[in-house]
């Protein structure tokens, strides 16, 4: 069973619309147990490469996901990640910024928080909330800017500076690859009355939610432009069908092996110096004391 | 089949011997596949304990690796930490410090690692290298202290800070524990020669290996007071048998779940005017348009 990743594969700026893609099909997987079999062994293939990648300590991942509230971020990220090395893998998750955040340019904050060599990043959320929901609720102006700089191509630019960005991190070795968790609007409301439905689930939601919501044709836009303008090689977008919660993470899992195994992550192999000098300490220590 | 915890655990500065501590004693424990078993069992308390304590948002908890080389640090944090959710988990390892790092006091670079409420943070090495590899190599005055302050007293002086710091922890929601890994000289020399042995191992080891353990009496004797000086209620010590890894792994595994049980971490219960707000929520969803 080889998923064809390229349906789901946005990588450059093109034509594309947000509806051409579906939110619920399955293809040719026809199962929740179907789909947790090969995620299972996605995710086997996926610990043993970060293994490798850790060891060979030059190629770094960075996962970005990007969803409405409810698509299922977070599950995704336990479901998927969990069975990772620790050691290797960081997450962050990106909030409204700080005040001394505010204070800096809008990389700053996720520049400290990129993944250091052989690991694999994760941003629950991220910069592209910089040209997302700043865009949607107009909060440019509260960004501290010099006034000059805040003018109507500003998106535009936003869009370059993060096509940029991401051809920057490839070149020095950290391999993007941004995920939207594409949900109906139907099923996010499912889930949310399922929130408020069952009291361990009541913490999840609050007013905030249902606010948001009411952008939603708004945020769809929004989310059609900006992934339409900074898809790039470097910095693939996947929309990924996210009604169904145990298709969506086999079809990340797939993407991250996918992208793992191109970086061919090997153990380093010892130089020919270091293999000699090997048996001098081998003899050092058998002949101790 | 429950391991007596009291028997690896040193809570308070008294008389400790390391040579009292066995470093291979297994107990009732009689196969690696019976301490699998309970490991496995563990680790998924572990990991719904964790999403508890991420929901509750409250407690941290800092688990602290201290050990000699190949005792097996990595391969515990490995073995017994993936299967935890990488959104609640960070792993931080410290090595030299940076010019930048020692451009600032020693606790700079730890207190901008610590975790986040509701994370369990691991550090893999930690503020425990000042007074262990910094005493035995006598790197004090490289810290770019005052002169003033290094004196004959100065690590006496660094285990009160370190208690002192420990339970500031505690009494802000993080709570410490720290283990040492217990391994013996013998098992080292096995560990080291499988590296030079095997090619795939080969990049583990180097010279600097073979030099640190030239000063494995003054390390075992510097851990021996760091150990005797440091213990608390706030930060207790754990010694464990580290010869078998699969013994090592059970016992931190059920240390760190009884850590985390004690803080009966729970989701959190929302108030009843989020429970009657609720409702409202619910119509304005169903009524949608």
């Amino acid at each position: 069973m080889k998923l064809n990743l390229a349906r789901f594969r946005v990588t450059s700026p093109r034509k594309f619309k947000l509806s051409d893609y579906s939110c619920s099909n399955t293809g040719r997987v026809k199962s929740k147990e179907q789909a947790e079999k090969i995620l299972e062994a996605n995710i086997k293939e996926m610990a043993e490469l970060q293994d490798k990648m850790y060891a060979h300590d030059k190629w770094a991942v960075l996962l970005i996901f990007q969803a409405m509230d409810a698509a299922g971020k977070d599950g995704a990220i336990k479901h998927v990640m969990s069975g990772l090395n620790p050691q290797g893998t960081q997450v962050f998750s990106f909030k409204q910024p700080s005040a001394e955040e505010l204070d800096h340019d809008y990389l700053w904050r996720i520049n400290k928080s990129l993944p250091e060599r052989g690991r694999i990043g994760i941003f629950n959320r991220s910069h592209y909330e910089e040209i997302l929901v700043v865009k949607v609720h107009d909060l440019v102006e509260k960004e501290k800017l010099p006034h000059e700089l805040i003018h109507n191509r500003i998106w535009e630019d936003r869009y370059r500076q993060f096509r940029d960005y991401e051809r920057y991190l490839y070149e020095n070795g950290i391999v993007t690859v941004k995920f939207f968790l594409h949900l109906s609007k139907d099923e996010q409301k499912r889930r949310f009355l399922k929130r408020i439905e069952d009291p361990t689930k009541n913490w999840k939601f609050s007013e905030s939610d249902l606010k948001e919501r009411k952008f939603w044709d708004e945020y769809q836009k929004t989310y059609e432009e900006a992934i339409t303008n900074t898809a790039s090689k470097y910095g693939p977008w996947y929309i990924i069908p996210a009604d169904k919660k145990w298709f969506a993470r086999l079809v990340i899992s797939q993407v991250i092996v996918e992208t793992m195994r191109k970086l061919k992550p090997v153990y380093p192999t010892p130089s020919e110096e270091h293999i000699a000098n090997l048996q001098v300490y081998k003899e050092r220590l058998l002949n101790e004391e």
